[in-house]
């Protein structure tokens, strides 16, 4: 079987460089990153690939967001170098990296549409975005500009969530305590992200946006009851907005827009957790994703218990060949 | 089938009237609870049940906890108001209320300790908790003693999500927007607080505890992979803390101790998230449950759905009378 990686990590040479100088780069974010060399190391990165046969990828930027790392001033040229360098390295290996998504400077709404509008002209395949840029919702008016760009282009934005610390407050305490804010916080955010796109009303006005949620929708398929009935129950228990007014002014169910959304398989080789979300998007929705080179051998792992547990499932060939690679190839315009 | 209902809300007649008459009653608590008949009318409750054939009840207090009602002065008294109306209506309709939980003022945690003593010593089956205490999280020190009655006791601590407004934190941003923090918060909220009962290690120290995680484990199911693999990497991502130290301090793999909860079945009739949470906990901890009367119908609703996904799986016999009743009347000690 074909397989085409959705979303999978890379920082491409002067980009990493450049990461590894910042002054974040220069304390936990730069040593974890270069705890990874299949993340930066180019040579490293084909030979993970070339370990499976008809295998190629769709390269989309590692965290940390930009607008974590640099200030609204610089984020832009960053961005720039990021996008160029991911496209530098899929020119020179088209038969292994078929294609990229880009970021933008989210810290400089202005900037990131005309970014966007930039990158996606030179031939990205979609925009990666955080779920929130440090802490701020994306779903704000300075950012439609962007939304609509990247309507426009018939390209998907692929949703990463971001650090999620301000996720989990409680009085006094260490935000990011156990790691919870990243092991559960993450797919919770991508949930709370989703929510967002729906509610501020971008999915109604920019209807033909595609959003591909990062490990398989996060938390929303699991909770497929509350997000149909309690959303359908919007207003019941708030009394200070409307929320029931807001509710009815959509144009569908509010369930109808989270069935709409793409996901991908990147759920570290979970089996039951796999047909949950198959079951919740279908197999029109939900594109092979290996989430590489987070994996414990730093590379392969992922990739090979994904596609295993894929390879378990007694899928009919057709919706086989949608999420291995036929989605992907439509959704990103590669070969 | 025998159907015991592992986790429904009842709000026994001296309570809820305290309740309405409290300063946050007369708002939008009260508002919404006197909306909701089935949770404090003891004939229309009955009716609900009735409609069931070989259907009874576990009762658990409705939302708010006491906590959030009433100050440390209060909560104690208020508590065992509650405690003993909810015996009393078991003991006048045992054939249909053959148990129920008891609430203790987490806001004076001494007095929570006594009253969960005095509870349990009185003929209480269980104790529900919230997940947080007026956003507080329930893992420190000073809830310690109040777990050692527990575990002495037998009996099993019912986990319900508690408000978490906190748990969504934009800057500048309502913290209750769209409803998220319940749609999506709560079962986020039960999943972080399971985390840390474990990560506080309060179930190496009390490792008779049982929990029993409402509304099928939140979301930690369907993060199967995360909560796997990325605990297993704990201390990885963060250097302020020796959270590797942590981790292989604990008696367990952490995704162990996740596998040891109990799970109800309150998930709003949804079916591929049914699959994917009896996959995780296995027939052995997972109790039938409805969240009566949350329901649209406001009573029977849930009951209904519950039943019906529950009887359109392929549940070895066995299997399916532990889920149904057998592992309630051995968690409660009920009939």
């Amino acid at each position: 079987m074909r397989y085409i990686d959705a979303f999978c990590h890379f920082s491409p040479p002067r980009y990493f460089d450049a990461l590894v100088e910042s002054p974040s780069g220069q304390k936990d974010i730069g040593k974890r990153v270069r705890g990874i060399p299949a993340l930066y190391d180019l040579d490293l990165r084909l030979k993970v690939v070339d370990q499976f046969p008809d295998y190629t990828q769709v390269l989309s930027l590692g965290l940390p967001m930009v607008d974590r790392l640099w200030g609204p001033d610089k984020t832009p040229e960053m961005s720039k170098l990021a996008n160029d360098g991911l496209a530098e390295v899929c020119a020179k290996h088209p038969d292994r990296f078929v294609g990229y998504t880009a970021v933008v400077p989210m810290n400089n709404p202005e900037a990131a549409a005309k970014e966007a509008e930039r990158a996606l002209k030179n031939g990205a395949h979609g925009v990666q975005l955080g779920t929130n840029v440090n802490g701020k919702a994306i779903d704000g008016p300075e950012f439609w500009p962007l939304y609509e760009v990247i309507e426009k282009s018939g390209k998907p934005i692929l949703l990463h969530p971001a650090r999620s610390r301000e996720m989990i407050d409680y009085q006094g305490e260490a935000k990011s305590k156990y790691e919870i804010c990243s092991v559960l916080g993450w797919p919770f955010e991508t949930g709370v992200a989703l929510s967002r796109f729906i509610f501020s009303k971008i999915m109604d006005t920019y209807p033909k946006l595609k959003i591909v949620s990062h490990h398989l929708g996060g938390v929303i398929p699991y909770l497929e009851g509350r997000v149909g009935h309690s959303f359908d129950q919007m207003g019941v228990r708030t009394s200070d907005e409307d929320y029931e007014g807001l509710r009815k002014s959509l144009k569908k169910r509010p369930f109808d827009y989270f069935k709409d959304f793409y996901a991908d398989t990147a759920i570290e080789g979970a089996r039951a957790p796999m047909l949950c979300g198959l079951d919740f998007f279908g197999a029109d929705k939900v594109l092979f994703a290996s989430d590489c080179p987070f994996d414990k051998e730093k590379g392969p792992g992922y990739i090979r218990s994904t596609i295993a547990v894929l390879e378990s499932l007694d899928l009919k060939p057709a919706d086989r060949e949608k999420i291995s690679y036929k989605n992907a190839q439509a959704l990103f315009g590669v070969k």
